[in-house]
């Protein structure tokens, strides 16, 4: 049998104001199709059934995560104390399930990605967990690359496996760090390198052979939590232990060790919905290259990417820019210098506005 | 005795977002000094008793001028049932004043100007009182300009005045149009050029016999309000004559015509806070240009003009921005196109969005 666990834990501050510390971005309606969330929610609903689809957040948006998916079982709510990157959230999502359905499959998907066509995306899901079954592997999806985008880490592909009499898998040569534009050029035109979608599949005891391998502190944590799952003491050990986890990725900590690993590569439409610019990918453009959401009226105005919130936008003679109007903050951003929000949110603290925030 | 009257009938489009269709500009608070019309009045107050104030303005805002001077006698509003702009709306005044203030001087100045000195502007506005006393002419007050400003219009400077033992006042030579930045160099250097203020004094009937010459078939229509002033009849007089009148400007259609024209010149710090641009002069800039009222944080910020409403505005990256934020509305422009918001306006009506008008 499969599980899912959807990873909703991040912070989400490059979207900051639409995303705050109250309510990051997997909580809300970036692009006017619902609730971030609950759409991935939605999406591993076509493949496996409600009661094991989990999701891993923070403490604090416990009560956003069951406004965001009416009907989500409480223990299907795995609680981070904090925020301590991939490898102990999976890791912590992996001891849960292997206490709750051991033995059986788990799929990790982040919680703010955009999948255009979910009838390929679940068929490719199925795949992999097939080949996770057939190998006993690590596995991982692939997104066929339509641009030479720099914001993306890649995979290399490597020889196809036959496993279990499917074809549909290749082994992972290597995993790419995001790479220049000259080398993302490259690599499109190449062939061979996959987009890294963070996206993975395995057996649970798979996976947390792995980490004995490759992180055993955190797998001797992980041990000794789910040795107190169900009892009292479960929280208070969490709150001992997680924060001790060392700060790791998964592909670091692990998937760029491990061998071998595997890939099902998709081809259906894909974001990671990273940053601003990335609207202008997903949004119809207007015929002066702007991508307008809710009520906003633009004159002269190019490559501007605005979101109206419950207010009138207008813009008159601008371009390059990001507008968001939320309802206590305004945000207007040259398109180029997005990644000044931390420095902004930083600011921010400085001058005592953490309402802000 | 003296009246004043404030001229309070504009629409202030192009101050939009701030001034709106149900509260313009001059009942607005557009420097954070306070309501644009009760500051004019508390100064004219230095001047007259407030029984003799009286503000001439649009059916429509007979309500917001009640609210933003608490006891003005209802009396002391004279409506116009529309725009036709200053002649028709002086012609009006002086028409209510002779009935009820017969042969008095009349004090004529716009609601939505700033003026820094009030001491010396109300000692000026004395000089010209007396002038007009003793010369029975037209006078208008001159303003000392103190940069080449190509956004007003210019009082040649004539010959010096001896009138009633007072030496303060010049005849008008002529009126200038708007000059190009080169003429308005040249009237900076040369010295001879006043700001033409739009602030006039006069006795009533010297107005009125004014218009007898130069506008009479709105001096006819004058007189027959006249008439019907008090009466049950009145508002149905003025609804029938006043829309009919010529729409022509006090310059166009009196001052550049009658001859002798006198002026008092003002050296006080004035604004007609004729544009966005302006609180760049009234204001204080941060050292990067910027000016900001609200709670406004700005990064990497530059030239920009920003009023922040009840919201935060955060500005990362942009220069030579006017931002505006009202409580429905967040309009952002290229400072240099600030004239585009006319057609932004017509485009709402297109739009069918008159609410934001």
């Amino acid at each position: 049998m499969v599980c899912a666990v959807i990873m909703a834990g991040g912070r989400g501050e490059r979207f900051w104001p639409k995303s705050r510390a109250g309510r990051p971005k997997q909580f809300t309606d970036l692009t006017g199709r619902g609730n971030m969330l609950y759409l991935t929610y939605r999406r591993m609903a076509g493949l496996v059934p409600p009661e094991r689809i989990f999701v891993v957040t923070g403490s604090d948006y416990e009560g956003i995560t069951k406004e965001s998916i009416p009907g989500l079982p409480a223990e299907n709510i795995i609680i981070e104390p904090e925020g301590r990157n991939t490898a102990p959230c999976i890791g912590l999502a992996a001891a849960v399930l292997e206490k709750r359905f051991p033995g059986d499959v788990m799929v990790v998907v982040p919680a703010d990605h955009l999948v255009g066509e979910e009838d390929k995306f679940t068929a490719i899901l199925k795949t992999g967990v097939e080949i996770a079954l057939a190998t006993d592997g690590l596995v991982t999806m692939g997104i066929r690359p339509t641009r030479p985008e720099t914001g993306y880490g890649y995979l290399k592909v490597g020889e196809q496996v036959e496993a279990g009499g499917l074809s549909g898998a290749y082994r992972v040569e290597r995993f790419v760090e995001k790479p220049d534009p000259e080398r993302a050029r490259q690599f499109l035109e190449e062939g061979g390198y996959l987009w890294n979608s963070g996206i993975f599949i395995w057996r649970t005891p798979v996976i947390l052979g792995a980490f004995k391998t490759h992180l055993p502190d955190i797998y001797e944590g992980l041990m000794e939590l789910k040795e107190h799952l169900g009892t009292e003491r479960y929280p208070f050990v969490l709150e001992k232990l997680y924060p001790g986890f060392d700060k790791v990725s998964i592909d670091y900590g692990i998937m760029e060790k491990a061998d071998p690993v595997f890939m099902v590569p998709g081809d259906f439409s894909w974001d990671d919905v990273g940053t601003w610019q990335a609207l202008e990918r997903i949004l119809d453009r207007d015929g002066d290259g702007n991508v307008l959401q809710g009520r906003v009226v633009a004159l002269n105005t190019r490559n501007t990417i605005a979101d109206a919130g419950r207010r009138l936008i207008a813009l008159v003679g601008v371009e390059d820019l990001v507008v968001v109007d939320t309802d206590d903050i305004t945000f207007i951003c040259r398109k180029e210098e997005t990644d000044m929000v931390r420095e902004l949110l930083n600011e921010l603290r400085r001058q005592k506005m953490e309402e802000y925030l």
